[in-house]
């Protein structure tokens, strides 16, 4: 499965074998996730599925729920969105990435999993929130730069504003089950413009 | 645990036993979760804890997450809001009473876990969406409600804003793993308000 995002976002230094192994290993995990779910997804079938060995698993991903959070950062991670000059032009950028994303077979499962994961016994407290800021970070970004050029009000609840962005196609997909669309991103890019714009 | 809620939804037609065994169940599905995750939750933890036999709750909720959908549902499940002649102020009662929910001891871990066991290999398709709809169905109320008053667009898109309402306090819940605070409710309330308002 092609996937540029996880090689610019998860290379090691400079070492291509560790960095297909890394893909392979995160390919393994996204699909065992999305034929038969996370009960299903052992360190022996992923080690088996990606021909790599489980202690050159274990080196990167001590636990399960390391896996999980490296594999959906491979298919949802930091973006980066240019200066359009438009705040609505870029938040309508950002959404159709993420909705691009969203939309790959297995990832809905496998974002079910990961909340499923973080909130076992066991579970590294933290790395499923850190996951989640490090998704949400360009959305600050795409506010404090609308702010600086005037289309975004100055008295914005940048914080609030960014939940509601991420919010919206995750809890279409995870909660309400159902996949993004461009219909939904151009309603959500209507409401927040309209609730952040400096514009009435 | 005291859940007026819980009683109300959940009842059985009549029956003070049933309702007696339906709250000690669920109570016990939310604790055995909030201590221990979803994998120590087994029908035989849940039948000890709650002192029932299995065989009465294999007749009530015959799979996991059936049982774990119902005990979210009688933490966090319908509610009404009276008409209090606006939307913003009907906004925030809806959602002060989310939050209220969502805060509770064991909802968070809850919540992962429906979510978590709704994309397991088995589990039945829809379930947990028509719990996330049937949550979300007040929200669609209040909006309808808003438009015929006046003080809500009506050419808003009540779907999406809907979904921006139920995922806001969820997402920071679940996704960003800190407890939604009258704080964020007075922003969503601010943002979704000038979102839908009528009013500039």
């Amino acid at each position: 499965m092609a996937d540029a995002q996880e090689q610019n976002t998860r290379r090691g230094p400079g070492r291509p074998r560790q960095a297909h192994v890394t893909r392979a290993v995160l390919d393994a995990v996204v699909a065992l996730v999305a034929e038969s779910g996370m009960n299903a997804l052992t360190m022996d079938a992923v080690a088996a599925r990606a021909g790599v060995s489980k202690p050159a698993m274990y080196r990167r991903w001590p636990t399960k729920q390391d896996l999980v959070i490296a594999a959906a950062e491979s298919r949802i991670g930091p973006l980066t969105v240019p200066d359009l000059g438009d705040f609505r032009a870029e938040l309508r950028a950002l959404l159709l990435s993420r909705m691009e994303s969203y939309r790959r077979p297995g990832v809905s499962r496998l974002l079910a999993g990961v909340i499923g994961a973080a909130a076992e016994a066991g579970a590294e407290p933290g790395a499923y929130r850190d996951y989640t800021l490090r998704v949400m970070s360009e959305t600050r970004h795409l506010l404090e730069r609308g702010v600086s050029r005037g289309d975004v009000r100055p008295d914005v609840d940048a914080e609030t504003a960014a939940t509601l962005v991420a919010a919206s196609l995750a809890f279409r997909l995870v909660g309400e089950q159902r996949l993004p669309d461009e219909a939904l991103v151009e309603s959500v890019v209507d409401l927040i413009g309209r609730a952040v714009g400096s514009r009435p």
